[in-house]
């Protein structure tokens, strides 16, 4: 089965928007063995909706559209595909009962404007699928012998409808080629290195399977993707492929999953039972934002500190006055003492201190954009490292992120002597 | 003139990448009244390369292609589009001697891996765009009249390229059709409000205008794009219809500016001299986050807790035990006296707090998952509002930032008699 995405929506194509949903829609598609082929984002326009409609439906089995659902006039799409599909729009009286309902929630005693009325108008050829959490509901329709599935664009209805009404659905259209994928998550060595030790390796993958590297800011993810008629053979195959890989690149192998780097801190520490601080400034509250997002994160991590001015390093942190003018807030005896300062104030086994020049200003000649020092600790001893970054603020704010995760990693895995 | 934007990567497709770029090359080319008409996402095959170029370029004057030039053997741009083409690959000195440099810049001392020397091959046809910041250079090429630009996918690398090299040339190429956007960012009311409020307004809106309602998370962003000759009277009429609604809907208007809420925070403050410190329980650093990755943020902000466990609530913050005995973490007295604490030990003027179960586990009858406590202040008064999220943990925290931070902006309006 192959599926297509199309987004529809100015502003996305204006950069106003970054088309997250295509990539949460394509990572759920691939865990049902439906291949993504193309992702298309185009404007508000009927003209550009049809002929997309059209090319999609000559290359794919099923074609998921987001966007273009809501109220207010800017919004064509259910008029434009009423044309395309030849069905005209009809009120489905559940719908508009539940628009209602919702609107007198959210908005007590207010009367609801009469364009929300037009949210319930649905295509009579389409499968409305009923949307608990928005006033937008989806549609399912079966044309020609391809599926299309209409989808409102924000985020979290888009994915409660997939979850609740699509996925189900689309996983009883079967497929004989069926698709397997493993992952390798690894930090500290670079791409084209990473290929030069699995040279060998990746000369004997057998045709049917696919190696990628996909680097980003401080780790590699290797993936392996095989395609074939027999399931449980492809993966016996490249799994087995996959643990040659593993054990060749074994002292920068995080995880064989694909997960995050702060997924994976978040389950070391958790099944160890130790619990990780973080002060930070340059990184100004990223990194506990990064592993606070995890579920179950509340089970290893309890404090942060973004202690962006030097007053509260000193007075929360403990930094030295001393320190900081003898060496300054960027250096390697400030992140020292702001990790060992974090840890004792929260009775944590690990820490991770950060301190740099993010920019856009701020650099001086000693220390130019881009300097950072990142220091990790445990309870015998401390890391630091010196990163000379360039680039933009937003760019030094990341890697200053995932290098302080990836510094942790090491020092975890060090201690319990895997590394 | 008309571009189309065009991602190579299965990536993307599996939805292990969120395509950023897009976005950020669509707003660039947006800058320069270039109208993107399309964005695709396609696999690492030939010949999805070789039709999706074969269709942008029927419909667009300039395609930009991203990705796919990466040194490792998952990469087949640069082939397929030398057959494309019709132009052979030839190594280019000056490049393959910046590659050789910068790999011994990043590994001193380790040879090069063969698979390196091909990042310096470029199409014989293509004007080559040197890369300082990365090793895969970029391409220029004018064929049939249609501009073609390849670049690598790293965004740092792409940015650097399209500044430096794309935008100045692309600028050069002139339409007579130009682009004028006007944007009003707003808070505190739903779209089908605003649309409401401004009805007579949307219906007086000339053709050439088109008006888009963009929501997203606490605020409503409202775009006014006008398309025309003269570019300096569609930005004359498009400035007056946008003053008009933004006179109309003044108590929820943040700024008539395509900034971020953060962005018109951090400016706020900074023009006032005032200071915000943060304590965070459930949003786990994202609000001191979302601040500090605005360029400047250091002269308005300088310090936050994330203040996950309780403990630390107490020990750093000075939440009361019996507070949390009495009311819980998730609950207005404890934001409260989080917010008198972080405003205390900061000293500064305004401070933000917020406590809530973020989910996915965590939830009680009581308190479900999504139930959130947000508090503002400063020295006059402290206001609180609770919120009853539902969807993911993500979302949760992404909803407790975003109201958080127009909850300050309000106060800060209130204060000062705006509103």
């Amino acid at each position: 089965m192959k599926a297509e995405i199309i987004t529809i929506g100015d502003e996305i194509l204006l950069g106003q928007v970054v088309d997250s949903n295509s990539a949460w829609i394509g990572h759920q598609l691939d865990l049902q063995n439906i291949a993504v082929c193309q992702i298309t984002s185009i404007s508000d326009e009927p003209e550009c909706i049809l002929s997309s409609l059209a090319l999609a439906s000559s290359r794919a089995d099923i074609i998921i559209v987001t966007g273009g659902l809501g109220p207010t006039k800017d919004d064509v799409t259910k008029e434009t595909i009423s044309s395309y599909f030849n069905s005209p729009l009809v009120c489905d009286t559940q719908v508009l009962l539940h628009v209602k309902e919702l609107f007198e929630r959210m908005n007590p005693g207010k009367p609801m404007p009469a364009t929300n009325t037009s949210q319930a108008d649905v295509l009579a050829c389409a499968d409305v699928l009923f949307n608990d959490v928005g006033t937008a509901p989806g549609m399912y329709i079966t044309f020609k012998g391809v599926v299309y599935v209409f989808l409102p664009g924000v985020p979290f209805e888009m994915k409660f409808l997939m979850e609740k009404h699509v996925l189900p659905r689309l996983n009883t259209l079967s497929s004989s080629i069926k698709v397997y994928h493993s992952h390798i998550i690894t930090v500290g060595l670079g791409e084209s290195f990473l290929a030069e030790q699995i040279a060998d390796i990746e000369e004997r993958l057998p045709p049917f399977i696919k190696l990628a590297y996909l680097p980003k800011l401080a780790l590699v993810r290797l993936r392996l993707t095989a395609k074939g008629q027999d399931y449980e053979e492809i993966k016996r195959i490249t799994e087995s492929f996959a643990s040659e890989i593993a054990d060749r690149l074994i002292e920068h192998v995080v995880i064989k999953e694909d997960i995050t780097l702060e997924e994976a801190l978040v389950r070391l520490f958790t099944q160890s039972g130790k619990k990780l601080a973080i002060a930070e400034s340059c990184s100004g509250g990223g990194l506990a934002s990064a592993i606070t997002l995890v579920p179950g994160a509340s089970r290893m991590f309890e404090c942060g500190i973004v202690a962006y001015a030097n007053s509260i390093k000193t007075s929360i942190l403990g930094v030295s006055e001393q320190t900081l003018m003898d060496h300054g807030a960027v250096s390697e005896e400030t992140v020292i003492q702001m990790a060992s300062g974090i840890k004792r104030i929260s009775n944590a086994d690990y820490a991770i201190a950060t301190s740099g020049v993010a920019g856009p200003g701020g650099g001086t000649p000693d220390k130019p954009v881009g300097t950072v020092w990142i220091a990790v600790c445990n309870p015998h001893q401390t890391v630091t490292r010196k990163f000379t970054f360039r680039n933009d603020r937003t760019i030094n704010i990341e890697r200053t992120i995932a290098h302080g995760l990836a510094m942790v990693w090491k020092l975890f895995k060090t201690e319990l002597g895997d590394i």
